[in-house]
C-alpha cells in the first residue's frame, strides 16, 4: 500500500466535494478486519476496531474519530495529525454529534449505493446507529449519496496509479507468454494454473482476485465457463482453451484473457467457426475501443461491441462489456455495460479521463467452449490507449 | 476452509430458524471479493460476482439465486445442488421475488444489527435494492434481525471447531515458550515480532488478524498499547514487555496475551508495583472464569474481572473483558463486556455451551505500560475450561 497514493487521494476530496457541491463526506465503520467499507482504500493504509468516523469537509477539514486504543495505530500512519484524531471509550455519541453540528454540513455524503458496490459500505446496522445519534438533529435529512465523490477517487487515476497497473499488466502478458509456450494436450487446466501460479509467486505478487479462481483456466465445452476454479480436466486436441486471470502489484490489478486452439494431428489451422468467432471478438474490441473517449456514457460502447458480434452472426455475451480496473480488479462506478437492470444507472455515467476499463466481450461455442479476450486501456483526453498488447491472433498449439 | 463445518452449520439452519421463530433467512450479497457478508463464512466456501440471494426456509429448503456465471463454481462447492440454484442473466428481481412469493414466509430475517458485525453484512444500498423489488408486497414489513441465528452459528461451536482452536491456541502458547526463551534487552520490538512471524510461517500458518499488528509487541511505557505494530523501539532493562498475537490453524483463530518483566542487573524480581498488578491480573482472570457458565449475561462475568482490579486498587481497563474467538478473532455476538453504549444489547446477551471467549483483563502502569495478559476458555454444561494454559507468574528475564 503506498502511502503516497493515499495522501493524493485524501488530498483530492475537499475539491471534488466542491465540484459535487456537497459540504462533508462521513465514512462510518468498525471492525475492518472483518467486513471493510471499500472506501477505506481511499483514506488510510489501518484498520479499526470500534466504531469510527472519518470525516471531510469542502473547506479542506479533516476530522478522525476512533475508539482509545485504535488511536496509536492510526498516528503511526501519519494520514492525521494529532489534532485531527478524537477519541472515545465509552461511546461515540457525543464526539460525532458535536463534531457534526460544529461543521453544520448543508449536505452529508454518506456511503451507500445500490449500484456501486464501491460506494456501499455503510451496513443496515451502522446506518440505523448514525440515524440514533443523529436523531434529534437535522442532519439526517441531508444524507446524500457518496458514491460520486467515491467513484471520482477510485476512477481518476494518479500517474503513479497508472504506471502500477502498467506493471501488472505487464507482468500478465509474461506469463501468458509463458503458457503460450508450454500448453499442450495432456496438460490439466490445474496444470496450467499452476504455471501462473508460480510465475505470480516467483515474482513475490499475488493473484488479483480470490485464488480459488485466479487464475481461471477453462479447456473445452465442458468446462465451467468463467469464475470458477481450475479442475483436472485434461486438455485435448481440438479444444478450445482460454485463460483469466491478473496479478496484484503494489496494490494494483491487472485482469486479461487469452484464448488458445489445441489442434488436432491432422489440422494446420483452427476450426472455420473458432476462427470465424476469434474475428468478431477482435472486430468487437477494436471498433467499441475506437469509440471510447471522455463523455461518452458506457452503455453506447457496450453496445458497439454487441452489434458487432450480431454482425458476425454470434450472439450477445451474458455480462458487461467491461469494468474498470484499479486497486479491485472490478472497481469504480462507471461500466460499459448493457441498460439491463442489474447494473443501475452504471451504464449511464459518462466516461472521464484517467479511468482504466476492461474490454472483454465473449462468444460460446457449444462444441468448443468460450472464445474470449480480455484487453485493458485508458482513457484520455482525447480517446483511450491500450495498456494490453491486444491479443490479434488466435494461438494456435501443435502439441 | 473445511467444507464439512460448512456442511454441520447449514444443517443447524432449519432447528434455528424454529428455535427463534423464524420462517426464513435471506443473505443477499454482491461482490463478496471486495466486501463479504460475514456470514457467507457460514453458508458457502466461495465467493460470488453479481447479486446473489441465500435463502433457508424453517422447513429446510434451500434456494441459491445468482448471475449466470457464478453457477458452476457454486455447484463445484457440492453445498447447493442443481435444483437448488437458480440463476439469471439482466436481474434478479423475478427470480427473489418469486421464491419469496412461493415461501410466504410470516418472517424473514435479514443481516442487520446495530450491535453485532458478524450479523450486520447487508448494506444500505443491497437492502434499498431488496426492498424495490419487494415493494409491492407484504414481506418487507415481515424483516427481523438475522442476528440470533448468525450468532447461534457462529457461537455455538462444533467439536471439530473446537480442536482447530485447541490447535490454534497450542501452537500460540508453543510460539510464546519460544520468545520467552529468546527475549532479552538490546531486542527492537520488531525482533521479537520476527520471531513469531517466522515460526507462525514456517507452519505454513498465517496471523489471526491483520499481519499489520498481528503480532503486537508492546515494549516499555512509550509503546502504544494495543492494536499497533511492532517498532524498532528497543527493549531496555527495567521495562515491562507484552505481546499480543494468535494464528489462524484451518481457519480458526487464537487469540492470547503474555507479559514479562526485563530485569535490571542489580534486581532478582520485578518492581513491587509490577508485581501487584500481575497478581490483581490474575485474579481478576481466575474469579470471572470461575463465575461463567451457560445463562449468565457477559456483563456480570465483566463486572467481576472489574471489581477485582478495583479491589487491588487498580483502575479499570478501557474495553471488554473478553470476546468471542471462531473464525475470525472477535466472533460471534455475545461479550463479557461493561453496559457502555458501544456495545449495544451484547453485554445482555446469556452464554451459551459451546462458545469460546478470550478473558483480557489490563493494567497501564504509567512507568512501565500495560501489564496484560489474555486467555482463551470454552464454556461448558456447567462452566468453563480453560483452552489456554494461562500465565500464573510474571515472566523475569535477566538477559
Amino acid at each position: 500500500m503506498d502511502i503516497n497514493i493515499i495522501k493524493q487521494k485524501i488530498e483530492m476530496i475537499p475539491s471534488l466535494l466542491n465540484e459535487f457541491g456537497i459540504d462533508m463526506w462521513l465514512t462510518f465503520v468498525r471492525e475492518t478486519d472483518v467486513m471493510k467499507d471499500p472506501a477505506m482504500d481511499m483514506i488510510t493504509d489501518r484498520g479499526v476496531t470500534w466504531q469510527t468516523a472519518f470525516i471531510f469537509t469542502a473547506k479542506g477539514e479533516k476530522y478522525l474519530i476512533l475508539g482509545s486504543l485504535d488511536k496509536d495505530n492510526m498516528l503511526a500512519s501519519t494520514l492525521y495529525s494529532d489534532e485531527e484524531i478524537k477519541t472515545y471509550v465509552g461511546s461515540i455519541r457525543d464526539e460525532l454529534k458535536s463534531t457534526i453540528e460544529k461543521i453544520a454540513p448543508k449536505s452529508i455524503a454518506i456511503n451507500k449505493s445500490a449500484d456501486d458496490i464501491m460506494s456501499d459500505g455503510l451496513t443496515c446496522g451502522m446506518y440505523e446507529t448514525l440515524c440514533e445519534i443523529l436523531k434529534d438533529t437535522p442532519y439526517i435529512e441531508r444524507f446524500v449519496p457518496a458514491d460520486p465523490i467515491i467513484s471520482a477517487l477510485r476512477s481518476r487515476k494518479t500517474s503513479v496509479e497508472i504506471e502500477k497497473i502498467q506493471k501488472a499488466v505487464d507482468i500478465t502478458e509474461e506469463i501468458y507468454d509463458k503458457i503460450t509456450k508450454n500448453i499442450c494436450a495432456g496438460m490439466t487446466e490445474n496444470d496450467v494454473a499452476n504455471i501462473v501460479r508460480n510465475e505470480t509467486k516467483d515474482r513475490g505478487l499475488t493473484s488479483a482476485w480470490d485464488s480459488a479462481h485466479c487464475p481461471g483456466i477453462f479447456a473445452g465445452a465442458e468446462s465451467a465457463e468463467a469464475h470458477a476454479a481450475p479442475s483436472d480436466r485434461v486438455i485435448e486436441k481440438g479444444m478450445v482453451v482460454h485463460a483469466d486471470f491478473g496479478v496484484k502489484f503494489e496494490g494494483y490489478c491487472s485482469d486479461l484473457q487469452r484464448t488458445w486452439y489445441i489442434m488436432k494431428d491432422d489440422e494446420t489451422d483452427a476450426p472455420d467457426i473458432v476462427k470465424r468467432a476469434f474475428l468478431a471478438l477482435d472486430d468487437s474490441i477494436q471498433s467499441s475501443f475506437k469509440a471510447i473517449k471522455p463523455g461518452v456514457e458506457g452503455r453506447l460502447i457496450d453496445q458497439i461491441s454487441r452489434d458487432r458480434l450480431k454482425a458476425h452472426g454470434f450472439e450477445e455475451y451474458p455480462h458487461a462489456l467491461g469494468h474498470q480496473v484499479g486497486r479491485s480488479t472490478h472497481d469504480g462506478a462507471a461500466l460499459l455495460c448493457p441498460e439491463w437492470e442489474r447494473y443501475g444507472q452504471r451504464p449511464y455515467m459518462k466516461l472521464e479521463e484517467g479511468q482504466v476499463f476492461t474490454l472483454e466481450p465473449r462468444i460460446t461455442l457449444k462444441e468448443y467452449g468460450a472464445v474470449t479476450m480480455e484487453e485493458m486501456i485508458k482513457i484520455t483526453a482525447d480517446g483511450a490507449v491500450f495498456l494490453s498488447r491486444p491479443q490479434r491472433e488466435l494461438y494456435l498449439i501443435k502439441r
